[in-house]
């Protein structure tokens, strides 16, 4: 698959034009592409990214058991109503060895199978190279080329990398359940400031009101740059009870970014982490390719368990270019 | 408190003496200097790194909910029994905007404060810039280097963020409770690998054996390149039931690697991941000393959004130091 991304220009127009039209198969080239941070995906991208800009790029967020899936399938088909085409990526936490993806994910693939209008990737967390966060970001602005309208980016909402990539969406969404027991305070501690919508789902449980509350409570506390004040809507995903309403809240906050003309600002703000991320991943690219290969990681890496070597001396000669044997 | 750091040697090695000699306030700003990336903090841990390299690292994560930080706190006091003294650094969820800490972590340091051979520390997760991972990893070899015999780092294991950051350890442990609900094989799928000893913490609940079987069934599809088998212990640490037991089992994961001459391999597969983290940010950190100050950044960063310019072909020039305008 890369090597159609190595041939000569008009190649990669073809294969430029393929994913504006939507074509699935190369749309899935094109992200194995970037998840295995192929040099040749940057020739891509930045191929693609003049056509990128129109979709509303919708980030989730929410902890395992929140039933998130289900409410991102039925916010795409809220959104199917309405004849948008809709882009799903689901970051999810698989194992950093074997890179694995996790099996959930092709059963909704299927079910979403007949619908040419959606298209649902999962993207595999992986090692330490490539950088999660611009894979993901490099994956929606791919889908926002390919002409969806929507594009929704779910993950699993603790760590901080997957805050780092709802953060990079237009809007992001906190989805929270009744329940969890005492220590998921931690969790909103953490999550508070990204939500511009929350989502109180499975909430024809008990308790849902205690964590309606209890949200109220921090937002008194919290300060927000845009002066919104995030929504609260109550959801059971699984019987796409507040579904419409969500979609609605969600437009709702688009409006009022663009009322108050802070769209533009939220987006430079997003392309500024970006760029950094960004920054970081092409930085270390190159020093790999230019100065420190596999066989003189590992030699380095022994030096200095065998306290040998000092890695801060290290790390300063290898920037610097100064590294002596 | 960056001062003392920038202060000529003779000052620096008075700093490094003290933190040698587990001075708890000199190790408070020589974290915080860590914490807030500072560029001493790398000629203090230049200094520091030729006396680290003796305590045992021991990692634990598990999610919110899972009683970790008790079990963190009853593991402390069982290595105290044995007169050894302790570190611990507690990665914490907070928000990306203001860094703050989480109240709950006080409340444990004033636990421990009568007892000099404990040092708790909490570490907030910071934005883009510093990385957690790194910064962790400096926090751990500063303690090791203070003299503590153990340094126990906490994390939320959900992230792949955390799940670095634990990997990074001699020991890793991942607890689990019963009755999570049915999402939370996700986790396990996530953080099988990483396990080298499994803890059921709150085992008194109802469905202990459940996990067990669980963990059992996903152990027989798991392939470690130690052949290790990960024990599964049971705990209720807020009755400091199977502390002991767990002590035992950190130990004897220890002497198997010794045995078997892997322990060496592991700190060397440690420090090849390590120094990898610390060189994207010290690139990062080079390039936005010398070419990218933050009203540049910000200027990139409009341009993008405006769709003025391709932030791929953008990454490529500042990194090959040809950029134009």
């Amino acid at each position: 698959m890369p090597e159609v991304l190595s041939q000569p220009d008009a190649a990669l127009a073809t294969f430029v034009d393929r994913i504006r039209a939507g074509d699935v198969r190369a749309l899935a080239r094109a992200i194995s592409a970037i998840e295995d941070n192929s040099a040749h995906a940057v020739r891509l991208m930045r191929a693609l990214f003049p056509h990128s800009g129109h979709a509303d790029v919708i980030g989730l967020t929410g902890s395992p058991g929140s039933g998130k899936s289900t409410l991102v399938d039925q916010l795409a088909h809220e959104y199917r109503k309405q004849d948008k085409t809709i882009g799903i990526v689901a970051v999810d936490p698989t194992s950093p060895y074997t890179g694995g993806a996790i099996l959930g994910d092709r059963i909704r693939m299927q079910a979403h199978h007949a619908d040419t209008g959606i298209y649902i990737r999962s993207m595999a967390t992986r090692g330490f190279l490539g950088g999660l966060a611009p894979a993901t970001a490099d994956v929606a602005t791919l889908l926002d080329a390919a002409g969806k309208d929507v594009v929704l980016v779910e993950t699993v909402g603790v760590g901080q990398d997957e805050i780092d990539i709802v953060r990079l969406a237009d809007v992001t969404i906190v989805i929270l359940v009744p329940g969890m027991g005492d220590d998921v305070q931690t969790i909103k501690a953490g999550i508070m400031e990204i939500a511009d919508i929350f989502v109180i789902n499975k909430s024809d449980r008990e308790g849902a009101e205690r964590v309606e509350r209890e949200i109220r409570a921090m937002q008194t506390l919290a300060i927000r740059r845009d002066d919104w004040t995030p929504p609260i809507l109550k959801t059971v995903a699984t019987e796409a009870i507040g579904i419409p309403e969500l979609a609605k809240a969600i437009d709702g906050y688009r409006k009022y970014l663009e009322g108050k003309q802070l769209l533009m600002a939220k987006k430079v703000s997003n392309w500024r982490e970006r760029l950094i991320e960004m920054l970081r991943k092409a930085l270390l690219d190159r020093m790999m390719r230019e100065r420190l290969d596999a066989a003189l990681l590992d030699r380095y890496a022994r030096e200095i368990a065998e306290h040998r070597r000092d890695p801060y001396s290290l790390v300063e000669e290898l920037v610097t270019g100064t590294v002596a044997g």
